[in-house]
């Protein structure tokens, strides 16, 4: 890679997701030559990828040019590319754009869909982790309806109006509740000569309570506001198989559907050279300490979702979400800032803000530590924490538009097929 | 195709572009089932497409879902599908969702690129008609950008950053002073590493003087503006071959580019069984008389781009824009239902309105009947009207904000690369 060697020492971030624009901030000015590596050019607001996939919102509103971001610290440096490999005693990264040596090295990826090695499931669901994804989950369902139309087999016609979606965490259930509000409110105008009636919204679970990583108030509240909204709530019901035809589980009951949205399961998106046994644990996140060191490599540290930190508290790690990304990145940005004036770490203690989601319009829940509440406060709060937390003016502007707008007409203007999705004919 | 035969005649209409759609909300309620086709389910407001080739606002604003335009009429149905042929004899045309039967056919498919049977052109160069085409030429350009950062090569470097926009209608001009804009404003703090002085942007165009179709006066000062903003305006020059590398022209003038823009030409789109030499002139339009009936067949209309009406003060045919397009839809409209209460049908007269063109902020030509103005004023009518043509509330209110917000800040914040247009290892 093109980059020159500085007297400073090198830091390269590899991903501007939460954890590592939070990071890179912290840099800032700092005496240290800082090179973002990630495979796209702009952060993604990963909360709102559900809106984007149900025509709510425009993608460009909720993605943000990471060059524009970074353009005020002129210590750090951009480059678009994919990371595929580590090389630990070299000191080196290789990419699908050349390799770099690095001083420190800070692995900030993220996490990844984890279909638990069922490849039948990886090859026809829909995954929602991205802004190309979550397009291609739009056009789909936008391009079954449209089929629907054509079949005058009824079977055919249902199975293109099935939706089920696997796992009930935030993502399914907020998944689940907008498209029930679209099978309410546009669908029936939207297409007048189909008996939209019969779409069906599936929304199964593994455990015995949705929003499981919420308080149990808030999973019984969610799942009421489901239930109203119309959408079928499956609880203790494992997906085993699907065929893009046929969902198949670990009970008798089966769905036929040609939609499946998988939000089952994430996993830590690790790198080839970091991913031994000796480094990640079973869902593939990196073992670091409490300074988010990875255990047993010198001058390599992971944040965010890719980063199990394992504590008295959080066992497993802490939770996979924006939270303690963000957290993590501002406390590792001050660490290696004192690494760099040969200070003593400091260790990260995370600080609980909280939990929340929506289902519908004036149907969310929030868990804060000491009062939960659930209904319409609660709606009006979680979209305020989320405007709040969108970079930039613009797309906060633009997001507060479109909802003020779908808020009052009960619509989502945004049902367009730009990239067909399905292998049709004529593409364009 | 699954549609019910009622009593009324049906009326099928291709494209859902300004004729289409300004013909059908005249047919609204009428005693007539009315049959909507489109290969997209969007209606694309083309005068801005550029706009989104240079991130300056979103795609899905400028896009509008058909079936929502629609709705509100009983009697009109849509479908997503793409004609392949017309069977006029047996009054049928033929889809890639099937066939449908009509009683009265009309065509407002538009315009497409004419590249005029260069090959090489039509392999390399860039169109940008659609809203895919126009993303695709957004992610190129931007892909380009980052690719110019890894070469230490200076000539391929030179390339990367040299653009070459072919054609100086309103769209060349547009993207011309857009890129410039952006070459000023955005460049320099977005690629800190790179000299983006060396950016290029040429404008070639094989007449004498750009945007023909307007005032000398306007050309005159389009000219003067684009000059202002660092363009490069060719003149009375041709672009005869490209091969993604070399643009090479009728003179001995040459340039090293990795992007061709081609807005140098368009043709109507016809549809097989109705594009014989009886039926279209030289530029592939269908040649309709004064009630936008298809010459020597029954029932079938053309209107909007593809129909080439002829007369005194056009003997070419009307120009290839929306207000011919909006009126011609109209007095359609209008006429149909004229046939369909057996009445005698009105002949089309042409209301010329005027064109006008922006080149940057602040920089617009107008030219009205008796009033031809250019600059600041200019550029605010230019403005209102483009947002006052634009389909829709919210679509106009989220222009609106993106405008306000890239004047005010000199900023363009939609430069994502959603979907790579090179061939990357990795696309998502």
């Amino acid at each position: 890679m093109n980059i020159p060697r500085l007297s400073y020492p090198r830091i390269v971030i590899i991903g501007g997701g939460f954890a590592g624009l939070s990071l890179a901030k912290k840099l800032a000015g700092k005496e240290a030559q800082v090179v973002m590596l990630d495979k796209h050019n702009y952060h993604t607001f990963q909360p709102l990828l559900y809106q984007v996939s149900t025509g709510g919102l425009e993608p460009d509103s909720i993605a943000y040019p990471l060059r524009k971001v970074l353009k005020n610290y002129p210590n750090i440096l951009f480059r678009l590319a994919h990371v595929e490999e580590i090389d630990v005693q070299a000191k080196k990264i290789f990419t699908d754009i050349g390799s770099l040596k690095y001083d420190y090295l800070v692995i900030a990826t993220g996490s990844e869909t984890n279909f638990f090695g069922n490849q039948a499931l990886e090859t026809h669901a829909m995954a929602m982790k991205s802004i190309p994804q979550s397009l291609n989950l739009r056009s789909l369902m936008l391009e079954n309806f449209e089929d629907a139309l054509l079949t005058s087999d009824l079977n055919e016609r249902n199975k293109l109006m099935n939706f089920v979606i696997v796992g009930a965490g935030p993502t399914g259930v907020e998944l689940a509740g907008a498209l029930a509000e679209i099978k309410k409110g546009i669908l029936p105008k939207d297409y007048p000569d189909l008996d939209t009636r019969m779409v069906q919204i599936n929304l199964i679970q593994s455990g015995d309570r949705v929003l499981k990583e919420m308080s149990e108030k808030a999973s019984e509240k969610a799942e009421e506001f489901l239930e109203d909204l119309g959408v079928n709530v499956w609880k203790n019901l494992r997906v085993t198989g699907y065929d893009g035809q046929l969902v198949t589980t670990n009970t008798d009951v089966s769905f036929e559907a040609a939609t499946l949205v998988w939000a089952a399961g994430v996993k830590g998106a690790s790198i080839k050279g970091l991913d031994s046994e000796d480094f990640v644990n079973r869902g593939n996140r990196i073992l670091v300490d409490a300074y988010n060191q990875v255990k047993g490599v010198e001058n390599i540290f992971a944040v965010g979702d890719v980063a199990c930190m394992v504590s008295e508290e959080f066992p497993q790690g802490l939770p996979m979400m924006a939270q303690p990304a963000i957290q993590q990145g501002k406390q590792l940005g001050e660490n290696i800032t004192r690494l760099l004036e040969r200070k003593s770490l400091k260790p990260f203690v995370y600080k609980d803000k909280g939990a929340m989601a929506t289902i519908g319009r004036n149907k969310a829940v929030v868990d804060l530590k000491h009062w939960k509440f659930q209904g319409v406060f609660a709606w009006f709060v979680w979209m305020l924490v989320h405007l709040y937390a969108l970079i930039g003016f613009r797309n906060r502007v633009v997001v507060f538009v479109n909802w003020v707008y779908n808020y009052i007409r009960f619509d989502r203007e945004a049902r367009l097929i730009i990239r067909p999705f399905k292998k049709r004919k004529y593409r364009d």
